[in-house]
């Protein structure tokens, strides 16, 4: 249990000096203490965060960046957002590959920065790709919500857009291997929207999250074509199986599979490698540990006395 | 299902410039592209954060904005925000409505600028009202919460007032009709706080939601006096009718009335146009998709095993 | 119920001069008007948050503020970081004191700025136990998130990790009787992960909270070594006493106590003083207001129809 | 002479609030206040500053803006940054236009727009020529200072080219007739540099002023190819025509014309529309109000005595 | 004569270490080090830049600060920006006051704070007359120049008029005794304008300095009304007798007077208490340091060969 | 002479599209524009006016930087500075070598950043030396100034320390023979103060500048001990040797030699590599290209009628 006595100075308060003498020790510092490898610096949220609103005037052109921009002048503002792009993320690319880098590797590190260029140029290929997707998105939210007044108001207001633009950025990222850099990219619209998606799932066409706040997805899940989750809902995992030395096995599939056209309502918790068969209903509050055949409704048990 | 696997640029990588061209094809970009409607631009978020910053200062003095406010000098303080907010708001509520504006209304642009001013002088008569409400909404913060130390500490720290501060404006724009900037002002505030109330919602007096992550209440719900909210409750739809096309119907009362002094614990769940009674105490988690009588008690079963 | 046809201004809208004359009547604003105490200004978030920040460079070095920091030239990094700190933190707590000052002490001004040296000293000789705990958390986080990389990411990117640091910082203050500055320290942190934990909190050692989004830990909750919690948890008080004239007591033990080795999963809510027996599983969802004895597995039940 | 006894509150020292009374009475701010002439807002130096520095990228790539610019990259640059130009530029013109109207002329503010998009254009048609002159003005910049290392440092740090770039840009605004627009742009170098060449001034190729700080060159002053001018230089009016009621009658040729070839060293003053011939040098802080030959070295007569 | 080749650390280069070491000897730094006196801080350039804004707006409505005010809204803005700048001021003259204070008259501190702001509330009564001054300074300005198209031109424009609303504020802060201050605001428009006048000059109505570059008017100055100057003209003083250590005599009249109606050409020079008569022109590059009667032309004798 | 009519576009206005073609053909920019080198960015005019306001920071603690800095907490703050200052430095050197690098020494860019941080290193040591030269410019402004109140305000207030300031740290690099970072470091002065001092000149002890707006002091000057300069003074060069092609030679000494104890008045040239003895007093306006002994008093013959 907590213990809130011990105190490295006992008796008197020390000066400052005693306590920058302490916070200096090696023995203190070295389990909370990054080291640059190899002159590297650190990934850059910040340098993140321009990256993705660029990348959000380009899908979204007039909404976000320029909000005068035309079809004629279209081209230069593409332009010169992705070459900015380009070189943001082949730069935090390297980065994020450095951050993890098993230093044994070392030799490896000579192609580092081309493989970066290359990852980010592959990236951009899927650009058309992501718009699409995101176009559906749009309008699922504009046909999923009866208080959306017009497609373009959810594009410009509703967190859902907001966070599935930054992971379906992420998610390519990640299918092309990229360390670190799109779990920064969720985190930026999680700690925004408190949607909490992992760049890993697999989410399908026509997505909508109504509201938003407090959605975890977690990263082996797959979502189908037109499914709508509601604020609070959890696609997570039940439990890991650990390796010999206690640590959880990485990678392994451990969360739902969503097939196209379900629903589930606000705060129903879903774990584990569980399927949703396509058109079912869950419902709020609901815990599901197993499988539900297509079609299916679940509801919560409810009891009340007054 | 997921199809990650599509690619406009088969076979092998495309260059940048094939990226870009690929992007401004009118094919790629048109669902998800804003024009310029009569060269009137946008509605900006940051002019409204502005706005709300202001109105903050002008509805707390001496909380936000001047702190060294006093009642000689609060004429001049009030003043020159509430001039500064009149002008703000009356280009925003412009912009609002050309962005939602059906084209074949083009011959009523002429008096557009007019009306957004009226609605604005109009927004501003309403701020002795919403001080009030937000006055009592205050000192049922700090009746609430043990944990509130003194009155103004709620005004200071607690995201219930807030959030609450933004949808009090929010819901007398939404009153006097206008377009989208409503929602952008409480969207402010969800992306702060985690309480996503829209502005539709009627809320009465002395209203407390504590801790409020998660909270969602609908446009259409109705809240009596002296409710008291936790983190996590969802007042919301449960379905709604769709019209021929298959587009929700806008507008429907949807969502529930809670009558007076009702509480409602943390993650319950109340879906649809139901009436939960004044003075009933609806427990934790719980689910309810019907009307509850006056003085209820509903909680959740529970069931265990060690 | 909400009545939204009230208005100051019967009949016609008023000019801008006669909402503002309406706004400085002292009975409209008295209710909401902070005034000066002995000219000390309120205590300013900018500044704490300016504060968290220096922090956050000194417990984690290299992985906040400057990057480049080495083992040579870490002295004077937190040397000038701490001298920073101990500044703002001594004004900050004088400016908190004086927030909520009961004016009849006046007499006891005069020594207040020198207390608040001695807190924010003392306060310091902390660091390192708050360091060597907030080391423990990240390797819960590496341990119990399978999609944790390595230790440093969950320290860059983990809102559990923001959270406690924040909390864990401003439990010491709260430990130390400093007045409010601990609740806006652990609101910046609120408002960025969506995780609430009153700085009240006791809290042991290797902590984690997946996700986070939606947790709220009461003032009075006590929490062991190696608990993980889930998105969407409540620690929250059940009911709380009166005073004769209706105010919530204040201070009394009425969060649970959550014993070392339990796992919370996500959207369980725990209620009042129960004690959760150490090594105990609670499911998604349940509701609990009792005690559980130690190892034991609660589950909420679950009915489907399909 | 100065009289600084006077005192609009006799006797005592009066109220905040009797102060702002006499500053708003209408006698006290006539002279110096702006009325929004047809709601349009004053020019902006802050929008004016922004546009010159994409105009510096656009004139200087790769030393200016995104300094990675590649011939690749070069046209979505140079479009972005000229479509946002064109944008300010004829906003700005509009706002110049309404700043210096007459406001008889009401009729013809419906074109006022149309005439300022128009102008904007047509200066975005001089920027190729404005670059050749400023390359010219870089290499006379090079081969006219021994402490030049290179031509991309005089691009880089030198005022002159700083201060022409300004100026090259603000006559071409000034030759297509818009008004105060020009004379902010040149300001705002003046403030910089120390260099005041007025928008008017016929400046030839290759043109090259050291240190600058000082040097003055009036409205309709004329200065052909290869001159170089060093700190402190004047070029300006001996005395100028007034009309009836004693106003300057503007726009009469009053400044000097500075044929090819000439040098004119540190704090010389040429005053009136004299001719200084081809070739010629003068010499520092010589005073010249008259004609001088092609060929001619003019200097200061020097006494001493030690 | 310059000797670069003394180094404190002989033979090697030194580690970082040991220069932090040598520069933190109190023999390194004790004379430019700035020691806090009774806590307080040093003035702000910052607070300063920010009040003289205020100012600037409050003197010219419309054209500086909110420029859409009108006159029914004028006193509020007027009245919210003074009641900053009554604060801002009370505590600069409080910082200034300590900053030059004799240490021995500590027992006077106590009072420090009440002086100060009776010194600001005694300055602002000053602003009408400020007001009235500028404004016969913006009608020199437009009569002085025929490039000048209007008055407001020359308000927005002209470095004359920024400079000169920066001394008349500056001055009549000075006449009240207030330390520093005054000098710290002149010095902020003389790094913008090149137009250096010390606070303590007095300075006639309807006063012009076109381009200004340059120009130096010193602390007993006197100048009268109606009064022209150009460019890089210096009143200075010529030599100033010292005390028995050395050190200058402070405050004795040593600077020129110049009478009314007179104009000084670019780059003269006047120095020493001379007395320049009524209506007088001064050439350019003059150098002048005896009487001149009224009505006189001094001029440059100038020699050309050719 | 000047000739305004040419226009790449003959007869009409051209599109927006042309002229961004015409400004993308290489004929059009190849003069102008910067290729990245070895993909090493340029100096960073930013970076360095950071590095300058730290030194500032550590070489008048209290006046710049934090202002409560005590002797105790220098060496953290001195260090942390130093050690941002060093990396700042080390990087801005290498872009500066690469800014000017000869293509033909690619072989040597291996160790370009080994060297720049040596040079970094060494000019580190420097700082002692420099600081001891800036104290004494200090009190040599406070005793040459009767309008300087102490030595305090001279630190605090004089464009004078700051252009030395300046100056003294680019002179260190540029006898470390550092490339372009000198000279971009004493722009910053010039372009604040209106004082031009090329890196190269050598300054010796208690130098003092009074007002200083168009000084201009050559790259080969040499200045003794206690010498005293006012506004537009200008120490230059009288003509240069060009070599075979019409180029400047570069280094050779060309700009005058002021001995100890001379003072030089506003406005005087001293053009050329004259020697003015010890002891000298050059009058205003003077223009001077030949030695001077020591003792003597050069002044301006005058004229005047009146």
């Amino acid at each position: 249990m907590p213990d809130d006595s011990r105190n490295e100075f006992k008796g008197e308060t020390p000066s400052l000096k005693a306590v920058i003498k302490e916070l200096c020790r090696p023995a203190s510092y070295e389990a909370v203490y990054h080291r640059h490898w190899q002159e590297v610096p650190m990934p850059s949220g910040e340098a993140l965060a321009e990256m993705v609103e660029r990348l959000r005037a380009v899908l979204f052109p007039g909404y976000y960046g320029d909000s005068e921009v035309t079809p004629e002048s279209m081209g230069w503002h593409v332009g010169a957002h992705l070459d900015a792009v380009f070189r943001i993320l082949a730069e935090q690319i390297k980065r994020g590959t450095c951050f993890v880098c098993d230093r044994e590797e070392v030799g490896q590190c000579a192609d580092c920065e081309a493989k970066a260029r290359n990852l980010a140029l592959r990236f951009l290929a899927r650009l058309p790709h992501i718009r699409e997707m995101l176009a559906g998105d749009v309008s699922a939210a504009y046909e999923g919500d009866p208080a959306a007044k017009s497609p373009g108001e959810t594009i410009y207001c509703y967190p859902s857009i907001w966070a599935l633009t930054n992971q379906r950025i992420a998610h390519e990222l990640h299918e092309l291997g990229v360390a670190i850099i799109p779990r920064i990219i969720t985190e930026l619209a999680h700690s925004r929207t408190g949607i909490d998606i992992h760049p890993g799932a697999r989410i399908g066409r026509r997505f909508f999250i109504d509201h938003g706040t407090g959605v975890v997805i977690g990263e082996t899940a797959v979502i189908g074509d037109n499914v709508r989750l509601y604020q609070g809902v959890t696609l997570g995992a039940k439990s890991f199986p650990k390796d010999e030395k206690g640590n959880p096995i990485k990678g392994i599939p451990r969360h739902p599979i969503v097939e196209d056209e379900v629903i589930i309502y606000s705060g129903a918790t879903i774990l584990g490698r569980v399927t949703i068969g396509k058109g079912s209903v869950i419902g709020g509050n609901v815990w599901l540990t197993s499988d539900v055949p297509p079609g299916s409704k679940v509801i919560q048990r409810q009891d009340g006395e007054g």
